[in-house]
């Protein structure tokens, strides 16, 4: 057992009192079940309510918006934020050193899923769903059509099929997996578009008929197609 | 086209100068390949080579903290964190109003993935990944057996069965996805543990057993018991 001035330097380990501070404001959110836009008590408040300084309080609220919790508004207040607590790049994979093999790993796991994900979402979609996987892959197309970069409409074609699935954490996984499009797109140089247009619409066109079997199969051979253009890249990569 | 002085107030649309400046920093770790415990240039060395004022490199570098990018050590130096960019629940599952949803569609995503990853992981594992899932499994059954809270190595016991398959990102996803299991831990009573128990068994012999089959229809059956174990809580909570 420790002495209690010990408890009182060092509650909870050794995070430092703003990260403390921090993980009440955030217990405070949850419990009280405040969501997007909802302001929080203002500085004052809380400093009273939990106990310790505004500059204390004050870091807490810097932490929370560096993590995408909440958002502050210069003269409004402090507000949660739309998606609290989402960061992009949430696995750190800007800074792996084997950005190849993280790019052929990336594609095993998507291997795995994202035909899954095509199954249910044929099962499962909506008409405002269907609506807007045909939206976004237009979208895609444009891009492509106008020797555009495509690669964010394409992760946000993927994303529309996974909401598709009524599934809360497919549509938040897949931007996660599909990390590799965005780092070797600028190496690729599009030689394989007119797979991807083809690969897009034979999805697109399963998903909507309903026809899960047809889907799961359309999104493999997409899968497939990414599998050998990146290691077409891999290739050029060591030759270069 | 904009007038040259809007560029300079708003560089990079609407992000704050230090958000800027903590991105510019994050590319110096990536382009210098700089990795865990190295140091970063200090205070002044940033400011003079980043073109900006002190306070704004310090605000820079507390978002990249923030962020477990960097880890500020007082007196010593800034250095970079062990696993750069990964945080606790990066999809802000905390935050999700409908935390009963939230485990079922947790849980149809692990039903997805583990089966395969315990199958990929009877393929690779190697001697020492063996060890590692047969220790992690003893220390769920030490936890169990004492009638001590045994999620925390529940997980980490999954996690070791990741890492067999030789994949960077799969044992990244698993503590994501099994997040369902901290969530309902301390409502379901405990009521499953000895199934808890043999499925670990099950599983950590057909991996030890390099059988593909086995360790997939192994993970498969303890999906189930979870299954089965998360309907039992909702229908306790309904009642209450």
């Amino acid at each position: 057992m420790n002495a209690p001035f010990e408890f009182e330097n060092a509650i909870g380990n050794d995070a430092s009192l703003p990260e403390q501070v921090a993980e009440r404001i955030s217990q405070l959110i949850i419990d009280q079940r405040l969501t997007y836009q909802d302001k929080l008590p203002n500085e004052f408040e809380l400093a009273a309510q939990l106990h310790v300084g505004r500059g204390t309080v004050r870091e807490a609220i810097k932490l929370l918006a560096a993590r995408n919790v909440v958002v502050i508004k210069r003269g409004k207040g402090t507000f949660v934020a739309r998606h609290p607590g989402e960061v992009d790049d949430p696995l750190g994979f800007a800074y792996y050193p084997d950005q190849m093999r993280l790019a052929m790993d990336l594609l095993e796991v998507r291997t795995r899923l994202e035909p899954w994900v095509a199954a249910s979402a044929a099962r499962r979609a909506t008409p405002e769903n269907l609506d807007r996987v045909r939206e976004a892959s237009l979208l895609v197309e444009e891009d492509i059509f106008s020797g555009r970069d495509h690669l964010k409409r394409d992760t946000e074609f993927h994303i529309s099929i996974a909401q598709c699935t009524q599934n809360l954490v497919v549509p938040k996984l897949i931007p996660i997996i599909i990390y590799s499009v965005e780092l070797f797109g600028s190496l690729n140089g599009n030689v394989l578009l007119s797979e991807t247009v083809a690969d897009h619409r034979a999805i697109t066109a399963a998903i909507c008929a309903h026809d899960p079997k047809a889907a799961e199969k359309a999104m493999e051979e997409h899968m497939e197609q990414n599998r050998r253009e990146l290691e077409a890249i891999l290739k050029e990569l060591g030759r270069s």
